[in-house]
């Protein structure tokens, strides 16, 4: 697949963005986020649909920018609201700057996104501003949900995966869905695509709680069991809570306030095991997998055609077939 | 002049933004700070420039709530950076709610401005997008060389006035010019209006300058000497420091570390006085004020079209002739 190439790419087009742009305070900010990168995974999925119509990827490289600039911003906001000090193993922008810079320079950033989106010679700009704006606003609409459930105790799992929808899984789906009206696709194709990318993020998302808490230290990368540790109410504690008979739940939510870490996370991780919450978001990651296929089945492509999204897929569900 | 009929124009437009819209918690700050009001001078001259050239000011209706929407995004943000507890009399939306609320309400209502701006028939949106988004922009910038000047003390008066320009003036300007456009002018005659707002609101700007020092307590309706004791380097403490000689402007820094207000206020406003910055405050004014007559002027209006516009300059500068 063309990945590296087509992170090249991007990087590429993002280095050139606010080059030597004053006042320093508020542009130094947004080249440091972009630069310290991460997998460019949105650009990539926009640039592998406009090839999919295109000749060249390259007819949607601004659209491929706008949406990670955009992504970008959303961190860079988000790291403020969740009082993150790193990211990617580095200060945060509100850390290493402060917290109304990283406010200024994320609201740059949002306008830079619909710039890029609208640096285009594609006959209905119009359409793709709809699109992204309504796409930008229920990404907000997720942040705020996700905010919402943390005070709350009567989380529904369809409520769960409304908010992972739309914090997560619209930005990939419209990423392609953009990429490829661009490339020429007709809007049937690109919605396609736009469903391909919904079904990918949710079971991305599952598979995100599931590996934090049964996955392998050694290839997950990061401590397991933090979301257990900080009570997060993912799709595995609302499963096993929606599974759960009275006694149980109150199990659960005994371990809530369960102050001896490693009691904690054994206990709830049996629970998790003994109520089918970890089956069945195993089940979840699985149908939303099989949805995505068939997504990508009901396009006109040969098999050569969608390999690059079928591996893209694989990897981010972590998947070695 | 038709003030009062377009801000009831703009406030019917905003009531029907969001209605019943979820999560409430994101929702309902972005009602909350629409309904607070102000004057919404912007959207009143946005409203006036469309009917210079069109048969109805509704034609720009929607530039008008865009322009409306953008200046309460940035209040909603420059709160948070200014940690500011009252907004018009009423408690901020971070103060209220919480400020990853005020942040991401903020958001939503950065690309909601986008919307009502790109809700149009105009044949040319792609003109009003460029325009607007160049000045959402600026208007960060401005901001940002705000914050940067708290930290400096080596500011020019030629800085300041760019700042003032782009944190106030632009968005006036801009207001006029998408008015002008979406109403039918000509992109020179729209372009004119965008100046006589640019000068408009930097005689505006040094104004609320000079009345926080020199207004009649009764008329300007806050405390006045705020600046001073605050220790904002406005445009008549810059003209006061930069017609100094070394001795005076030590006398000038040392009033900064004054503890005692009301000396800090009398030594502060005599020097004002003794170094020509009050009046040259005043004949700034006079000038941006008179050029910004010239812009009119250089229009083919009849004396009754240009009759609102010299009105809304008159009230925003206090003038009774």
């Amino acid at each position: 697949m063309n990945f590296q190439r087509y992170q090249a790419l991007i990087s590429a087009e993002l280095e050139t963005l606010n080059k030597n742009k004053e006042p320093q305070n508020l542009y130094e900010p947004i080249r440091y986020i972009l630069e310290i990168g991460g997998k460019r995974i949105r650009p990539v999925l926009c640039l592998m649909a406009a090839e999919l119509y295109a000749s060249t990827p390259e007819v949607a490289l601004k659209q491929a920018a706008a949406v990670e600039v955009f992504h970008n911003f959303t961190l860079m906001h988000d790291d403020i609201m969740d009082k993150a000090n790193l990211r990617r193993g580095k200060a945060t922008v509100h850390q290493k700057w402060n917290e109304p810079i990283a406010i200024l320079a994320g609201d740059v950033m949002l306008v830079q996104a619909f710039q890029y989106l609208l640096d285009t010679s594609f006959a209905n700009p119009k359409l793709l501003f709809d699109i992204f704006s309504k796409v930008s606003i229920e990404i907000c609409e997720g942040q705020q949900m996700d905010m919402d459930f943390e005070e709350r105790s009567d989380v529904q799992l369809a409520e769960y995966l409304e908010m992972i929808k739309l914090k997560t899984a619209v930005l990939l789906g419209v990423s392609l869905q953009l990429g490829a009206l661009v490339g020429g696709a007709s809007t049937q194709d690109a919605e396609k695509l736009y469903e391909f990318g919904i079904n990918t993020g949710l079971a991305f998302q599952i598979k995100d709680d599931l590996l934090d808490a049964f996955g392998d230290p050694k290839n997950v990368g990061k401590k397991v069991g933090g979301d257990i540790l900080a009570n997060k109410k993912t799709y595995l504690w609302l499963a096993a809570y929606n599974n759960a008979d009275t006694d149980k739940k109150e199990v659960l939510n005994e371990q809530l306030a369960n102050q001896d870490a490693d009691s904690k996370l054994a206990k709830t991780l049996a629970l998790f095991q003994e109520l089918g919450a970890k089956e069945q978001a195993e089940k979840a990651i699985e149908t939303y997998y099989k949805k995505s296929m068939d997504n990508l089945g009901a396009l006109s492509l040969s098999e050569a055609e969608s390999k690059p999204l079928k591996q893209m897929a694989a990897f981010l569900l972590g998947r070695t077939h």
